[in-house]
């Protein structure tokens, strides 16, 4: 499985990276995780420095696609040479977006009619719903094979639906209890 | 306030960016976080290759002193001469560590009788024990200006601690609010 992580400059170190850590726990044959960025790397807002891992067509072949969030979203979202670069196919490709990310599925035409969440505010608010998205306050919303996730700390969603969708549950619920804040009961040693 | 993440190569990449996130979300006058290692850059066990901000003696001057986790700690939980660059003091500085890292304030003969929290396999309980510390199965523990937290996600509770000792209660509250999975009722625009 490819599984793709769409970042840009400006990005939040914590969207990419909990994205990124709980889909590399997976352990199946053939499972990959790549960043995909128009550039060899990327800066995230507090000057954090990721190499890409491939280009941003290279999205279009894999089994899912997953766009970060933060400040550089919103130029994306209105950068036709971006948004041009991507071919996706909702019935065949899961694809997801955390934060902010959302406003590029909403350019890519994804969100139109149907439910989207992301980070709380009435400026994001009203650009999905230009996009034709009706926002919900919810920590994760899927409408088919399109997602979205509210805050950092739901990409433990975001990635969990991945992970359960294309590796199975056992998967996402080892991966998710891997970084969980330690509960004294479940400790089994 | 300088804040110090004390990283090494074969780092979790979740560790080390829960903390740096949000310890960046602080928002008050001469507040600096930086990643300290031994060489210009350290790549994590997934490939994720980060520029260091300076070198490790740079910690004995900073106000707090957070180590990373990975399995590259119990490498430098052996390394003589990575631990002698360290002359932390903790009447002066808060120390603490995530998951593994907590091997390496074991090692600095910071744990000598005290609670300690760590990623939950017997290898590092054992490790641990040691050193001297009374190993015990909880999401975050303080001892005076020493802490542990165990399991990634638990790294919320250790910037938490630092955010809310240097900068305020209000700024830690801010912090971990701005990036929990979204609660509807919490909305306010």
């Amino acid at each position: 499985m490819e599984i793709a992580i769409v970042t840009f400059d400006d990005f939040t170190d914590l969207d990419l990276f909990i994205l990124w850590d709980l889909l590399n726990r997976v352990e199946v044959p053939g499972w990959r995780v790549r960043f995909l960025g128009e550039a060899a790397s990327h800066t995230s807002s507090t000057g954090v420095e990721v190499k890409m891992h491939g280009a941003l067509g290279e999205a279009d072949g894999s089994d899912a696609v997953l766009f970060c969030s933060g400040r550089g979203s919103r130029l994306k979202a209105r950068d036709e040479k971006f948004l041009s670069a991507f071919r996706l196919d909702e019935s065949r490709q899961l694809i997801g977006a955390i934060d902010s990310g959302a406003l590029l599925l909403g350019a890519l035409g994804l969100l139109k009619g149907r439910r989207a969440t992301t980070y709380p505010s009435a400026e994001l608010k009203s650009l999905l719903e230009g996009m034709g998205a009706e926002v919900v306050w919810e920590s994760f919303v899927r409408e088919g094979n399109v997602a979205t996730a509210a805050q950092c700390l739901a990409g433990q969603h975001l990635a969990g639906w991945v992970i359960e969708t294309l590796a199975g549950a056992g998967q996402k619920e080892k991966a998710l209890k891997s970084v969980a804040p330690l509960d004294t009961l479940s400790v089994e040693l």
